[in-house]
């Protein structure tokens, strides 16, 4: 039996703005490249924001890590690509890769993970119902 | 009889990265700190975002002006002029000048314009109550 | 005899971080927008800022105005269309429109005007020849 | 005997561009804080970019992790506290925090790592001699 990969691409293009003094994307841009990417999980497999919340639940960021590889430059194309990974905590873990379109280059990598509030803005230590659902439905469990 | 002006000082540093490729802050970014100086005025004169909510207005910005006179360079440390400018119109206008705190060179100019909205998000032609007030106190009409 | 109008037009997708606390994309960020489109433009007329200076010269941005007329929200699509304006000066300006992709409502205008700077960077206030040749290939002398 | 701590502390206030449409400071955003205590470290301490290019190196970023304790919001007054990690390893590994100038309490922690590149853009993988010299003059070794 194989294991189903929950995984979405996001195409982006270097903007101007986005590149430093030195000629490269500006560090802090990864996260945004990591978010545009994490967006379109969300709306890809059904587990966007405005869903957690009708579901009563906040998603925060609590981690976010980010190694360098390759510098990208202006005008670069990049493939982010966002992979679920599976975990019994009550979490949402993003595993991310970076490439240059052209090389397939690694330029970044790197993972985010998000916990669950309650509307009172507590931490949930179990998995929500409608999480365990979403993962039924997506055939991890 | 002399007029008053109404004008605060903002002193911002630039930012690693809030510098272009070309090694001079990205001419975006100067929108940023005519923000921070118009911020810096509403607290200085009680004219803030929350006091005319509370006062039933909305004053969204319509307008943005800059006028690029001198480029500014990493560590540059800035002096961020906001002047407000009379008007009979229902309108917040102010002026802006950035120059450099060390030789005063002028680095930008320009304005923005706000407008009135009530809480049903339509304009409003008529200066707001609130507003003929403010302008009063801070001896202006 | 008509005229040739030069125009691009870029779609553009807000991202989260581009939305302010209001739940609106952040004023400043339209300057990121146009600057989109003026990149299409070079390259789809072959006037890149690269091609400018290998012919001599630099071409800053001296004024930018922007007028916003309607907010966009998270995930708008924007259609960012940026035409060519005709001068007899020794300038490149651009007019500039953003409309909601869906609706076609106008979200903001404006207009960006560039001088030509020589390499000793000094203004030059004559039309310099390889512009003079652009205009000419692009039908519009 | 004990060991000298290298370490900054760099105010800095919360931006009305830099909050996002939850009205908390965009997690992207915190790479900007660190960056601005980074920085600090290298003028206060003789660490910057530019000594360490004159002595024949760049000193990328190649590892980030922020990790987010509690949102911080629109005019909070953050202090971002950036120490220096003793390493045997040819890297330059800072620790962060922020917090909340008046409560004190902890917004974000986080790490960065550097490596160091030689001219021709190579990874170097034993401790530059100015890195050596600069480790004793601060007392570390």
């Amino acid at each position: 039996m194989t294991r189903k990969i929950l995984q979405v691409e996001k195409e982006v293009e270097v903007r101007f703005s986005e590149v430093d003094s030195m000629g490269i994307v500006w560090h802090g841009n990864y996260a945004l490249y990591f978010e545009d990417a994490r967006e379109l999980f969300g709306k890809t497999y059904h587990l966007e924001y405005l869903y957690m919340y009708e579901m009563g639940f906040y998603a925060p960021l609590v981690e976010l890590k980010i190694n360098y590889k390759k510098p990208a430059t202006l005008n670069d194309r990049l493939r982010v690509i966002c992979t679920y990974r599976e975990t019994d905590a009550a979490k949402i873990i993003f595993d991310y890769e970076i490439r240059h379109a052209s090389s397939n280059d690694l330029v970044a990598s790197g993972h985010s993970v998000q916990v669950f509030l309650d509307m009172q803005h507590q931490l949930v230590w179990q998995t929500p119902p409608f999480y365990t659902e979403w993962k039924k439905i997506n055939g991890l469990c």
